[in-house]
């Protein structure tokens, strides 16, 4: 069970003839979620071979337009492609008030209902469970309320070894036990400990998205041990000052988050206009925490499951 | 003085990962005017060298999103480019609730002010006017209130011939009063009639952009004679029946309007989806009006001024 991310645009607010602003799919255990819609999203996502109408939630990280001004657009097509299923959308406030205004104005007669569901991004919470995947927020430090989100697998269900099942005969009762944790006792009266004869079948796989924000030592500790980080680097290293004051980050800021938080890889992007050759950027991330890349558009990027072969 | 439409999208409403949606940059004796802002624009006017810190002013035909979701991500960049001249949108009905929710929601500071003037949808007028050009509203048949507009260049200033200074020895101050259209009296008596001794320079163009409409045989005595027009041709002529349904046009009631109006060069757009080879289409609209090209995005189309070389 991979998770594999798509960037759909990395620009920063100015926009670019090259570029589009910030936006995302990720796709963890086969459902899509969207992270952040800067406008010509549903372009990219077509361009990427993406299917809108599989989305099965939005996040947004902020209400700045860059962010954002794809939603609508997007929130239109489906409409005319006649989605039925009501869309969740999470995000700080007050995106409620947007929303209402756009169905209002735009879209009165909508085939399905898009539905806010409010991000508080002062708290580092579960805010989307379901049986397989977990979504967390991450409070992050920009100029207006932002959030970022963290992605994890939940443990798989537990296997039985192959090797005991046959080593000691175990019934099918017994291995549906052993499947819910439990010990076993064998007709000799010998206990199996259920350590002993289950195991995992892969590990857990992890993914952070933090765009727009200033350094936070504090973020570093909310996404430890995750295995793809993304961190937006607005300005390169020299810019500290600058970026302290916009609410951004810069390259080294980005990779020092990244190795405080033992992340597996870094990608990073929102690169501010000026910067026309990114080879610099990349440089100095690297030179702090080397595994990084860029992320670039329409890339996917995808972290690979970590099997366990015990049986 | 020429006019210059470049075409920065020509779709219909279903986003396609090749095409973007309808809007167009009419440049009218050096002014530049945004017609329609389908979403994307802003990027569209970057890859096409269009700086949009020179609009002029924007003319938005009706409040349906493919034609429209662009504007706002543009007012917000104009803004963080530091534009401080207030630019005005001609556009129906109920655009002003939807620019005064932008601005509370998404932009309370800009450092210029986006004016809204509302387009009556049923007249035929002028909306627009300087020294140099006019613009007129097109009532147009589609689902909502639609305008398309018709960009006329004004009559140029009288020149006075050459041959005529000349040949009767005029002065500075006859041929001051000549360009103001009087008579001139000669010393010996003599009367030169206004007409004989000046031209226009070069004659009036016009550009008229109709998009969405349903085919209307007023429409074309509303565009006689016009340079080039833009008439959208969302289905293929077979498809006559769901055009009038939907609000649209065929390329058959798109070169039949040009006929009528008997316009010098035809553009068709704002293609359904559903086509993938647009030959056809253009090849259905040329068997009826010869001079039809398709308006493809990011090309420009030039109406040379037609020189009166009397001089």
């Amino acid at each position: 069970m991979s998770i594999t991310v798509t960037i759909l645009g990395n620009s920063s607010a100015k926009p670019t003839a090259t570029g589009h602003p910030s936006a995302q799919v990720v796709n963890i255990n086969e459902q899509l979620f969207l992270v952040d819609a800067g406008e010509g999203v549903q372009r990219q996502m077509a361009r990427c071979g993406i299917s809108a109408l599989k989305l099965r939630a939005v996040f947004i990280s902020h209400l700045h337009g860059d962010h954002l001004y794809g939603l609508f657009p997007l929130l239109s097509t489906l409409g005319l492609y006649g989605r039925r299923t009501p869309l969740r959308i999470y995000a700080p406030r007050p995106f409620g008030e947007m929303l209402e205004g756009f169905m209002r104005l735009f879209e009165k007669d909508l085939p399905y209902t898009p539905e806010w569901v409010e991000v508080d991004t002062t708290k580092h919470r579960i805010i989307f469970e379901n049986d397989t995947t977990e979504v967390w927020s991450l409070p992050l430090r920009h100029r207006i309320p932002t959030a970022g989100y963290l992605f994890r697998q939940k443990e798989p269900p537990l296997n039985v070894s192959k090797y005991c099942i046959e080593r000691y005969g175990l019934s099918v009762s017994q291995i549906v036990a052993a499947k819910r944790g439990e010990d076993i006792e064998l007709e000799s009266g010998e206990i199996l400990p259920n350590d002993k004869i289950t195991y995992r079948p892969y590990g857990t796989l992890s993914y952070a998205y933090c765009s727009d924000t200033n350094y936070s030592a504090r973020l570093a500790r909310m996404v430890e041990g995750v295995d793809l980080l993304y961190h937006e680097a607005t300005y390169a290293a020299a810019e500290k000052r600058l970026a302290k004051e916009r609410g951004h980050s810069t390259t080294a800021d980005a990779a020092k988050v990244a190795e405080m938080a033992g992340a597996e890889k870094l990608l990073i992007g929102h690169f501010s206009s000026r910067y026309k050759d990114l080879q610099q950027l990349l440089d100095e991330s690297r030179a702090i925490f080397p595994n990084t890349d860029i992320a670039r558009e329409r890339e996917r990027f995808t972290i690979e499951p970590k099997r366990h072969d015990k049986s």
